[in-house]
């Protein structure tokens, strides 16, 4: 099946809105395996938006439409797509109940009321976080048509409970789980070497993708019914996980800092955190999830020499002789912040996020992470060294890389300094 | 002029790339006056692209293509646009020159020499970053075309120093200037009001924009050169900054934590954090900024109470007595960072981000702010309630806000505790 996306909105031709939208439902057709061939974006206008549908009815089997559903005179999107397709727009009422639910018996204006016109005969896929229904239907010509809201979160759930079923429904295997792997410490071009098999198989199917210093395989079963569709991912995800070994961190999570709370509360464990460059971003991360105050209890952003002494104990003349960007300075950190706090581990980082403070001996991007346990610590060493990414990607990684090495640490797994480093013990 | 963007490549198709460089365009686009109608996207396919080129060369005044100028085989924008404009390619030196310097002598491969062809009597647009060169010329039905590479690092620099101007060479005016007057604390919808007259003027143009709990303006004028246009917007910047007065932070900066550091740079001050529900989140944005060691010395993230005492001294019994989600503890938190770290400011906040942990007396989304300056002590409460963007916006805008209240305090403006609040003076 060939589809094909248009996203309705003024809004995204002035460029302040990024269309996220598209990309998402790209996504999800590609996991359901409906090409995609086109997106087009038109603004919030009749003539084009016309054009626009009819060119898609004309040359794809499937069109979904993005935005433009709402109460106001500019959301064309339903009179304009239904029109095109020879469809006329009635009543729903369960829509007409639930946006009068939603309004409170407050009165309607017509223009809200407009919002539960839709196309005759058409499956209505409903809102649960707005007002705006969405619908699908087949056009006179025979092809589908999905018409879903614009805010994502309104999109999102009706996109995957409701329009890819609907695009599906009178395919063979219209059941679709997607699973997520998710890898820390190997490269996208290393992981798809290693799993090309996977990725050259049809059912499921196995995609690699690259995002902020890390990547993920999508893995992606179509069957008769979920269950099914969820049996056939298994084997393939259990495949994953013994290629990918210890680099995979976690199975249909998140994000590492999710992993990592995680993994801490299940074992009881804590941590804290002392940050120079990093400037409270591990901190940040991890107290981003939820429920992350039981297995976090404090951390401190250093970023004075000074506060390193008074605060964690880093005494003056190790300062003096190895430099604040240094192993001893991040050990001792990590040590320090580990008894502050009383926690089970520390971490501590230092390091030269750029753009200025590089010297030939420590450049921009050198960054030394340690992880104490209270009796050994272990210390790894970045070097982002001419990385064109900037500051910002310099601090990610190295929070990410302590976040690593809590997660290698719990696990007992080694690899905490990478392979170039040796394992160095000392007294807590 | 109208025109219509077209992005080429499947990994857009894919969902896994978003497409940002169109945002990016478009945006641009709008500052200099030309009416973009389309934007599309196909995969890296020969077929479809002409296809969608031959729309837009017919339905189009100029046509912006972004990406698909590489080396690599599925790299085939250029030969189709060229084909479809009914231009030969030709091989331009000093691109070429520019590639073989890029590689420093190693043996260019066929693909990497094809980077060179360009369209016949074209404007080449110099890459800077990379090697793949742009281009603007005139199609054979005398549409303006831009070719630009897909890497946003690329093409950035690429639109705004060579295929604006190109577009705009043989218009009246074709000097563009664009300044950003930046605002927190009103809303868009108030200050569109506010502005509305200077919103319908067209040279220069005003706009709003809305994001991430924040909005801004940007003026754009047109003249024949630069300092004109420059000297067309100063008038309308000094409007705008008497009209929003003490909401407006900044013109011509990136956000407000670089506002809030500049200024902090300037006067030699220099700011603590202690933060509990935001969790490092004030201390990472001010260190995203370079040069904020200067001004931030020290940030702690006191998540558990036995934290708050120890390390800020927040006494055990108004713990208890207040919970720790008070402005007593705000307060005592701002008063205690300060102290430890020794800096002119400290600020302190406490709060309920969710989604777990709201009480009808204390619901999610409430947060109080304290800035301490050792001898005033501002509480500034947050009801964020019943929002549904979640914890990550609670936590954004309550770091927001406290930069603010640093700013505010620094510039002696007031309004510290919104005018809800009255003052509450204390000895430090």
């Amino acid at each position: 099946m060939n589809a094909e996306i248009i996203s309705v909105g003024t809004e995204l031709l002035l460029g302040h809105t990024i269309n996220t939208d598209a990309s998402f439902v790209a996504r999800e057709l590609s996991a359901a395996g409906i090409n995609l061939l086109y997106t087009c974006t038109v603004g919030d206008n009749p003539e084009r938006l016309k054009d626009a549908v009819e060119t898609a009815l004309d040359r794809s089997d499937a069109v979904i439409t993005t935005g433009g559903l709402g109460p106001t005179g500019d959301d064309l999107t339903k009179e304009t797509v239904a029109a095109c397709a020879g469809k006329k727009l009635v009543m729903d009422q369960a829509s007409m109940d639930h946006i009068e639910k939603y309004f409170k018996g407050r009165l309607l204006s017509p223009t809200q009321k407009k919002q539960a016109m839709l196309p005759e005969g058409c499956t209505v896929f409903p809102n649960h976080v707005g007002t705006a229904p969405g619908c699908g239907f087949r056009s006179a010509n025979g092809k589908l048509v999905a018409m879903l809201p614009g805010p994502p979160s309104e999109l999102i759930p009706m996109l995957k409970d409701c329009a890819v079923p609907f695009l599906l429904k009178d395919t063979e295997n219209a059941a679709i789980v997607s699973r997520i792997v998710r890898v820390f410490g190997l490269g996208e071009g290393y992981v798809a070497e290693q799993i090309a098999d996977l990725c050259e198989k049809t059912n499921p199917t196995s995609a690699t993708y690259a995002k902020d210093g890390e990547m993920f395989v999508r893995v992606t079963a179509r069957a008769e019914t979920s269950e099914k569709a969820a049996a056939q991912c298994e084997p393939v995800v259990e495949d994953l996980k013994e290629r990918l070994g210890e680099f995979c961190y976690g199975v249909d999570v998140e994000s590492l800092e999710e992993a990592v709370v995680r993994l801490l509360a299940e074992r009881h464990l804590t941590v804290a955190t002392a940050e120079s460059c990093t400037g409270g971003l591990v901190a940040k991360r991890i107290t981003d999830i939820p429920g992350s105050s039981a297995v976090f209890h404090m951390g401190a952003v250093t970023y004075a020499n000074e506060i390193k002494t008074k605060l964690l104990g880093v005494p003056e003349d190790v300062l003096k002789q190895y430099g604040a960007v240094s192993p001893q300075v991040a050990k001792l950190m990590a040590q320090g912040v580990r008894e502050a706090a009383c926690s089970d581990f520390g971490i501590g980082i230092t390091g030269i996020a750029g753009p200025d403070g590089g010297t030939p001996e420590k450049p921009i991007g050198l960054v030394y992470l340690a992880l104490s346990d209270g009796k050994d610590v272990w210390v790894r060493e970045m070097r982002n060294t001419g990385c064109t990414k900037g500051r910002g990607y310099v601090r990610f990684l190295a929070a990410s890389n302590a976040l690593d090495m809590i997660r290698r640490r719990v696990l007992g797994l080694g690899g905490m300094e990478y392979a170039a480093y040796s394992r160095e013990k000392h007294a807590g």
